[in-house]
């Protein structure tokens, strides 16, 4: 019964979004319009990244509205979720150019899409750099768009409310986040090794944690007029299950099936990424593995016999064992906590449903 | 008397603004330091870009609101100067990213500084590569900022307002105006060489006047209060004066001192910048001077004799009197319709200094 009440509920709020999104970058799209046909691309891009996608965020939004009485259906919530949607697609599109992803779902990433525009017209110059220069000035537009959504909620997130509050430090966070998380790449194989878990785990925090599961739930709840009780057991909640959830993702970074997540295989591996499984990798396997590791990390060009070996390592230190023993203790923390929030029963079934699928997906 | 007092409220004004800047990077600063230590370049590459500068946006807009009958030193106009420099300053840090230029104001631009940075502490993989990636997210991180102190200023900005529906334009302009100009550099060589200097113009209209001069007069105009009229009369004096100020930067572009502008001589020409002034030199050159021109534009490796070559080309083909034309033209229809403005003695004295300094200018 009460699954049934979820799975309706959450399909009318994604299709609200849905619908929402389209309608405002069917306007944006008319704007453009008038500047030249030539922008076109652009909206394009931005258009294809916010349909499908997981809506984490959003629905993490929408529940924590819910739980703190807000009613279904109601205009600012699918707002806000629209709000995040726009965040997390200007979000990726930066990422794929730092991370150098050639793929985001399957497809080709947007810079990668630039850049296919550029061979395919025959133009001038340099086709990668003109795909990195278009997808800059695409995510910052897709980044002002999130923004000018925000701004339409009006009253319940105007400046010196929580929601503002929480939507600003969510913004601030992530981008320092990825910053940690560049810097862990070049500045980790010359840092102290044993330290290296612990900063991994800062950087999924404030990169992950805090953004995808942390603050857009906060966010929904404050929208809502939640008590600081709330927001906190909220908190309680969300964080280890964002925690949980990005050590998932590193895991499927590297031994994921590239046909599910639509990511190459060990891309993670190429890209560098100094995650809390590379970390425990590093301290436990032996000196010999783990100078093979420091120096096959970030390599561009890794093969696949590399990358075989490379998880052959991470596997028989016993890296991948403590990463999954981590994600359980997070996630048992996480259910704990879900299980003492004051909640009715359809956000608390809607949250378990969430934080299940988050910390045991394949994708 | 009038000039003496135009000095002193734009001194109070750009001192009030930096003050305010200055607080709210503090502030940030604290946020960002509980997050890590390791942050604190991002932050620092804010503040240095966002102290000094010629502050033009922020001045039209605190004109515009005078002009319209806001007060002087109201809160309103500074947190809006505020955000207006924060604009500017993220939409430097991704330009210098894509025109990969490695200088600003002399000094190095932020993805510089950070490779500058890398290389100086002996980390591991790419210096170019960390540069660019640590940018995009301080971009990125600045560009929120303006967002929210934007919002700070509450009612008079809200979602509806006109204010609001200006920056965000202006956003968006901005970005799909910067868009048309690389898609130029690309393609131009292979679009209709008559249209060229159309293209151009278009280009400097979006990417550069609106956001210049016309959008930054309009928004201190309308967070005043002002009338569609006034709006309009503005824009009648803002929009051509802004294509003069960006005609004339790129003539600077070619023809400056680096002394003075703080840039290599000749960077445009090695970035394939397709400016009003090149579009004139493409149709107007000899043939064999026209295709030395499509040949050398856009080649990162341009020595002193080919820019002394290319300038050549420029001037004697009329190209460069073809530009100072349209600036001369351009001017005088922005300084007839500053005549024409229903405006008293001091914001009337303010603009036409502003005016004067945007098109004469020789940095």
């Amino acid at each position: 019964m009460t699954a049934e009440s979820v799975r309706a509920e959450q399909g009318q709020f994604v299709s609200d979004v849905a619908a929402n999104l389209h309608g405002f970058l069917g306007e944006q799209q008319g704007t453009m319009a008038t500047i030249s046909p030539d922008v076109a691309p652009l909206m394009g891009s931005i258009s294809s990244l916010v349909t499908g996608g997981k809506r984490l965020r959003a629905l993490m939004c929408y529940w924590g509205w819910r739980g703190a009485g807000g009613e279904p259906a109601h205009s600012d919530i699918i707002t806000a979720g629209c709000a995040l949607e726009l965040f997390q697609a200007a979000a990726l599109i930066h990422d794929d150019i730092i991370d150098r992803s050639d793929t985001r779902r399957g497809g080709p990433s947007v810079h990668k899409r630039f850049s296919q525009l550029h061979e395919s017209e025959g133009w001038a110059l340099d086709s990668e750099r003109f795909g990195h220069a278009a997808a800059i000035l695409t995510g910052d537009l897709c980044l002002s768009f999130s923004e000018e959504v925000f701004t339409q909620i009006g009253r319940r997130a105007a400046s010196g409310t929580t929601a503002r509050r929480i939507f600003n430090l969510m913004r601030a966070e992530v981008m320092a986040g990825q910053y940690l998380d560049i810097l862990e790449e070049v500045a980790g194989p010359v840092r102290d090794r044993a330290g290296a878990v612990n900063r991994a785990q800062s950087i999924i925090r404030f990169k992950s944690a805090k953004y995808s599961t942390e603050h857009p739930l906060a966010l929904g709840g404050a929208l809502a007029g939640a008590s600081d009780e709330l927001l906190q057991g909220y908190s309680a909640f969300a964080l280890p299950l964002g925690e949980a959830f990005q050590l998932r993702d590193d895991i499927l970074g590297v031994f994921g099936d590239p046909g599910t997540t639509g990511k190459p295989a060990g891309d993670d591996l190429r890209e560098g990424k100094r995650t809390v499984l590379v970390g425990y990798a590093v301290n436990q396997a032996d000196p010999a593995d783990s100078t093979y590791l420091d120096t096959m990390l970030g390599k561009q060009d890794l093969g696949e016999a590399e990358v075989a070996e490379l998880r052959r390592i991470i596997v028989e230190c016993g890296a991948l064992d403590a990463t999954e023993s981590l994600i359980d203790e997070l996630s048992n923390q996480a259910f704990e906590a879900l299980e003492r929030l004051p909640l009715t029963d359809l956000p608390l079934t809607a949250l378990r449903q969430l934080a299940e699928a988050a910390v045991s997906r394949a994708a």
